[in-house]
């Protein structure tokens, strides 16, 4: 017998992930008699995965108690754990705003206000935790996991660790290139980064290099495979995208990496995602993200219908078999004193080189009833830091000023400095401008500001002749007259 | 009486820098007796300023000796001081490609080249030192200072410090005030950052703050200084671009941050320039750097007419009245040591926070004999940092790391990532490829070898239609789709 614990869940409305937590907590013995607490805005849904979850642990005949509240002290008081798998407004948000950012020239819309959004919900969150429950684990599942566990541990001193599953994505690897799934469970690997940014640094099988393997599926097998590829699913992970990037930096981006967030010149446009990532245009193309909403609508249909429909078993539905999310296991591990290494988000200190220790890493790390412990990473290739991951910190610590700061000036910046579709300064002036505008981005909108006023005009003259100017005036090819006389 | 040295000067076939530099040699009494070794590819050039120089000692009836000689090593041999002011190629090399570069949507070029081929000969400079002078200190005054620096400093132990007379443009601003001569050289100023990139963090009259004054200027008088505003020479400092700048940032760019290095989006076309330079465009447009350069042939004209009609005295047509280079100054202060306070480029050392303790930077610092200390600057403000310094450092990290390695990847990452004009992967490429192919750089062609063959293309099917897909096809409108089931 393990420890009883009692757990919180922020976002617990989220049909789909509550109900993989429910599977994998009535898997856990070690952790049977605990608490749960569901809490979420959404009534409707709450109640929905409380049923459920009641009916599931009845069904398996487990000892979990199961609570909803809207009320977030209540899930917070006393909890050992806190799962934060909240998104504000779901996906809503975001997509109002991406017909008018892809019109603006911002394919696909941007990021920023969902990202406030989350940073404003995770820090109050873990604020709240320094209230209610100053010792307990924050385990945070929704996005930016990155930049919002930075945030989270700068700011508080609440225990955080950032859960993603993205790194799997070294098993469809190992699979593609042969291996059998025993084979494929006694892989070493490693991934380091930051979420969603992390690169396979460590692939070997019995002491063997396993990139071998993978350079010669490219020389040979890619072109057959590519031939029918229509990407998607696990199989974003063998994307023309994600080798190409292998290629040009030297180790395999991994998971979300190969998928989603990789470099911009493979995501300019659908035309150009299909060239890289198939048909679908990848993951968040629009006929990629319609295909996961789409699947996500008809899950959520289903649970919804297994919710109302008393006579069948849930079980029968949702057969009781592990998930391969992580959350449980390492609650497991802190709880209990169970040790194991975990692919986790925690702050470097130190793991990786050339990033600061208060940047949330990501990597392995030794888990047990004493805390989280990074394995130390050390130098990574100069091209992986110098092409993505310093870059990609860089944008970070820039987003989070300007979150920090509510300064116009710096969400501009992160338009200007990090963003390659912004053309000119009044270009991102307008689209920072409609971006405020948006009925989600009240809170945004005040805190930010409006535009300064310009400055005042230089007055040009018309014939543009400049005094005392070789090249005489702006017709003249000035390029020519400088070339003439550079003999310096 | 003060100390004799021997000042080995690469680079001095540029007429109106060692004309300047033998002005400030004849008029610094502690330095007499020295002797000064002129070294340059360019015979003619070096025959010149040698025989210039000679007249110009002899007219005065100082003790300075001069020498001329194509040979680096004699020119090394000895040497207390090393002034590197060598462009290699001059401005021909840069100039053949601005065409080029400008019809493939870089307009007025890309400096990749010609950093490249500055950094190779400064290292090349500095490794000689380390044979023939390794006590010797090398101040560097050719660009680029703090690339250049820092890769010297890096790999070579010898001492360096790199010069610039941009900081000056505190002065223009005290002018711009109202503040009087004797006021101005009064000022108390600091501005700290990387050359070319530095702002105006102190500035300050007899313990009166005079940014007040500044933001009155701007509130006041801006639009009618800029309703006759030509730009150019050091009206530069006042221009629009700076004014702007200034107001997002918090800090007043200086020098060539104000006028040739500031912010991408006011440098995108000729049009956008003179919008926010003025008439000219800035120092850099097609017209403004036409007119730079008919300036300098101008001045090296009337040089080489002094240097041939020797029925003149050259003191006549260049009085001998110190200039405002730092070059003969700071040697001073090193081989006498006299003490003074000079703004320097050099390693941070911890000086500005933030910023790697190997990375040159530039601001004041207190120079005698024993060397040369930085002022201790500590956290800049954070705008300056997350929307200039701490990009245009990350810039420099991946164009060296590229430099120091001829990895193709770094140097396309150089376009990818930090020029906002790069508008693909296939634009990158053909750029570097037009690049390597001038004939200036054979060299670096050399170095960072070919494309590497593109991997096999996914076959795409011709309708468009994804199995599976919600969203069914391209000509759907995928957007839409997305936001009908977005309820999550």
């Amino acid at each position: 017998m393990g420890k009883a614990i009692k757990l919180g869940v922020i976002g617990a409305g989220s049909a789909q992930f509550s109900l993989g937590l429910v599977r994998d907590l009535c898997l856990a013995e070690s952790l049977y008699g605990s608490a749960v607490t569901f809490m979420d805005v959404d009534e409707g849904r709450l109640e929905l995965i409380t049923r459920l979850a009641e009916r599931y642990a009845a069904e398996l005949g487990v000892d979990l108690r199961f609570e909803a509240t809207t009320d977030r002290e209540r899930a917070l008081r006393e909890a050992d754990f806190v799962l934060n798998t909240a998104l504000v407004g779901g996906h809503d948000p975001e997509e109002s705003f991406r017909q008018t950012a892809t019109e603006y020239g911002y394919y696909r819309g941007i990021r920023l206000q969902t990202n406030f959004h989350q940073y404003a919900m995770m820090l109050s969150v873990a604020r709240d935790m320094e209230r209610f429950c100053p010792d307990a684990w924050l385990v945070q599942s929704s996005n930016p996991v990155f930049e919002g566990c930075t945030v989270m541990t700068r700011e508080t001193g609440v225990k955080v660790v950032g859960l993603c599953h993205g790194f799997y994505g070294y098993r469809r690897l190992a699979e593609l290139i042969g291996l059998s799934a025993a084979e494929i469970d006694e892989v070493q690997w490693e991934a380091p980064g930051v979420n969603h940014w992390i690169y396979l640094t460590q692939f070997r099988l019995h002491g063997q290099d396993l990139y071998p393997r993978v350079d010669e599926w490219i020389a040979t097998k890619a072109e057959a495979y590519w031939s029918t590829f229509k990407g998607g699913g696990s199989t974003s992970q063998m994307s023309r995208a994600a080798m190409d990037h292998y290629r040009r930096i030297g180790v395999m981006p991994i998971g979300d990496a190969a998928r989603t967030f990789s470099e911009w010149y493979y995501r300019t446009d659908l035309q150009t995602k299909q060239r890289w990532y198939g048909q679908l245009g990848g993951f968040d193309s629009e006929l990629g993200w319609a295909q996961y909403l789409h699947g996500l609508e008809r899950n959520v249909q289903r649970i919804r219908e297994t919710a109302t429909d008393t006579s069948k078993r849930v079980t029968e539905v949702v057969p009781p078999v592990k998930t391969r999310e992580i959350q449980v296991p390492i609650i497991d591990a802190l709880a209990n004193d169970h040790p194991g290494v975990f692919q986790v988000n925690v702050p470097n200190r130190g793991a990786i080189e050339g990033i600061a220790d208060d940047v949330v890493v990501e990597g392995k790390a030794y888990v047990d009833g004493s805390g989280i412990k990074l394995l130390h990473v050390g130098t990574l290739p100069e091209k992986l830091m110098q092409l993505v991951l310093a870059p990609r910190v860089a944008k970070a610590e820039r987003e989070l000023a300007a979150f920090r700061t509510g300064d116009r000036d710096l969400l501009l910046g992160c338009l200007l400095i990090d963003d390659y579709r912004t053309r000119s300064l009044e270009h991102a002036e307008e689209i920072v401008d409609l971006m405020l505008a948006q009925p989600w981005n009240r809170d945004l909108a005040k805190r930010f500001g409006s535009r300064r006023a310009p400055l005042p005009e230089i007055r040009l003259e018309e014939s543009g002749a400049v005094p005392g100017s070789a090249a005489a005036s702006p017709s003249a090819n000035g390029q020519q007259a400088a070339t003439a006389v550079a003999s310096h």
